[in-house]
């Protein structure tokens, strides 16, 4: 079984994306890897493993790796005689942000018939938005943090108390993410957030609430990973969040009764099944009072989460061979032959 | 101006997206037109303008056309000396149901910075999805069908009355859409919606509900086509909205009061902006005691529903000079460069 890593993307993410990637090679040990990497202007290079170095990128060297384009079945690099498919089995999505959780990913390979790991286009887009995050696990029946969402032409009327926390409604990695404490910096807070999307979701920002880290996938069974207590200052920024990514070896599990484990997974799994098939996510959960809050479901988690399984190689093998299919459409031209005869001239 | 009409795709409703895209033939007069074919296999073909014809494709003919690839940029097609660029200035995606609305043409425009007349990824999504119209409507505050939703894996308890409906969730043209007038008739209802999708929403069927058609779109100023009551049977089904997809000329107006007319543009409104900036939709409402009811979004509506504008050619232009643009996301490897300089190796 050989994967193929496709990280970079035009994303605010794209960076950490790499470093995501990096982490790939050390947690992959006995699988062929095939890197491939889309820059900034949406080329994608096929990067030789010993060139999976941040620097490498940074410094525009990717350039002279060779240029892939994506077709039908594949991607393809030019010979002198033609051209030659990167060979692989699946394709493992890591583009964080734009791109690989918006769900263009999900459509290339869909569109051009290459196995990929990843949320489909629909789950791209339900968990790319805060929004219709929320309003999906309602519907599910998981409670969600109490919110207010605006358009940026919306009327700044703001009905959550402060202190409260304004997020750009399809940003990861805390990017544009502002905790409000007096009515003074709301404005400037959600100038910020505007700058970067049309649309924010307005939350009250709990001090020292208690959050679990549960991810996961289905293969031919559940595969649920232990439950993290992640260590947090007031939140994780960027930075933060960028080192955080190039997490490789496992975690301790949180010291958490066998109920709320139990109470964790079932949220993770009503949320996963059917929608979130073929991909691993990661769900951030809230806890109060025993109650399980929904915080937010991270499509492309960094690193994948790996450090959250015992064997996250496996894993990704097992759901690599239990991939969702697109249904096979007839097209039989029945509605056609039937009017043109109808109008005799079949 | 020109404008490429995309068609076809691998959809249930590939016939209908021919259907619609030769009324496009008739209803743009003064407007140069590039017909690109997407058949059942997703490939792409240029066809002649005089090959517009329902049996070109049916035949199977299509495939002496030139095959087109697409790339940075858009569409080429190969010569002798290298490769063409099939030139136009905005595409319309006319491709109905599964590659049109579910978000792979607007991935891939995205993709490859084509401009396009077309719901956006996450706007596709939206509407492509019975469900997540209700939930974001409901978000907006406009009022919906009562509904429940069923995955193909939850138990078949139903708490909707008869008669009821049920539609797979994310099919258009009313394909898989049976009404149930009695327990008896529910689970092979069920069986032939969960052929089709993996998830159904069941309404309440209310006979003789006053339905409402209204399309339209922002360009520099908003674009409302007139109030339509649809002539209906029971409700449309396949082969009377097949042609119904090839109306080309202007129908008549509703006979409503203007404060209903009113309520409808305002509802209309607020479901468009923003979120379907780039795109003419059809709303469909029921109006039950002057209460508007949103019934359905239509993201890519028949015929792209031009027979409800007095004007649809001109409209089209002026909606493709105001196409949102993607935002400009600069990478800078800033992150990066930092944390080598931290470990010295800059």
């Amino acid at each position: 079984m050989s994967v193929a890593v496709l990280f970079g993307g035009s994303s605010y993410e794209h960076e950490i994306s790499i470093v995501s990637a990096i982490t790939m090679k050390k947690v992959f040990k006995s699988t062929d890897l095939e890197f491939i990497f889309l820059d900034a202007n949406r080329e994608f290079y096929s990067i030789d493993s010993s060139d999976m170095k941040s620097k490498f990128f940074s410094s525009g060297d990717y350039k002279k790796a060779k240029r892939l384009s994506l077709k039908s079945g594949g991607f393809y690099s030019k010979t002198f005689f033609g051209e030659n498919l990167i060979e692989f089995d699946t394709l493992l999505n890591l583009i964080h942000g734009r791109d690989g959780e918006d769900g263009k990913v999900a459509s290339l390979m869909e569109f051009y018939g290459i196995n990929y790991i990843s949320p489909r286009i629909e789950a791209s887009n339900l968990s790319y938005s805060k929004l219709y995050t929320k309003l999906f696990a309602k519907e599910l029946g998981i409670e969600v943090v109490e919110y207010q969402h605006l358009f940026k032409h919306s009327p700044r009327v703001i009905n959550i108390k402060y202190p409260l926390i304004i997020k750009p409604t399809r940003l990861g990695s805390s990017i544009g993410v502002s905790i409000v404490r007096e009515k003074a910096h709301l404005e400037y807070a959600l100038d910020v957030a505007f700058e970067l999307d049309d649309s924010v979701i307005i939350e009250p920002f709990i001090e020292g609430i208690k959050e679990y880290n549960l991810a996961g996938c289905k293969s031919n069974t559940w595969e649920l990973s232990i439950i993290e207590e992640p260590q947090k200052d007031e939140f994780l920024d960027f930075d933060k969040k960028y080192m955080d990514f190039s997490r490789d070896s496992q975690v301790a599990k949180a010291d958490i009764s066998l109920e709320l484990t139990k109470k964790l997974q079932e949220s993770f799994k009503t949320i996963y099944e059917p929608i979130f098939y073929g991909s691993i996510i990661r769900c951030d959960f809230f806890v109060i009072d025993e109650r399980v809050i929904l915080n937010e479901i991270n499509p492309i988690p960094g690193s994948m989460a790996n450090y959250l399984f015992e064997d996250f190689e496996n894993m990704v093998l097992r759901l690599a061979n239990s991939l969702p299919k697109e249904k096979n459409i007839k097209i039989d031209y029945k509605y056609i032959n039937s009017i043109s005869q109808a109008k005799g001239k079949a």
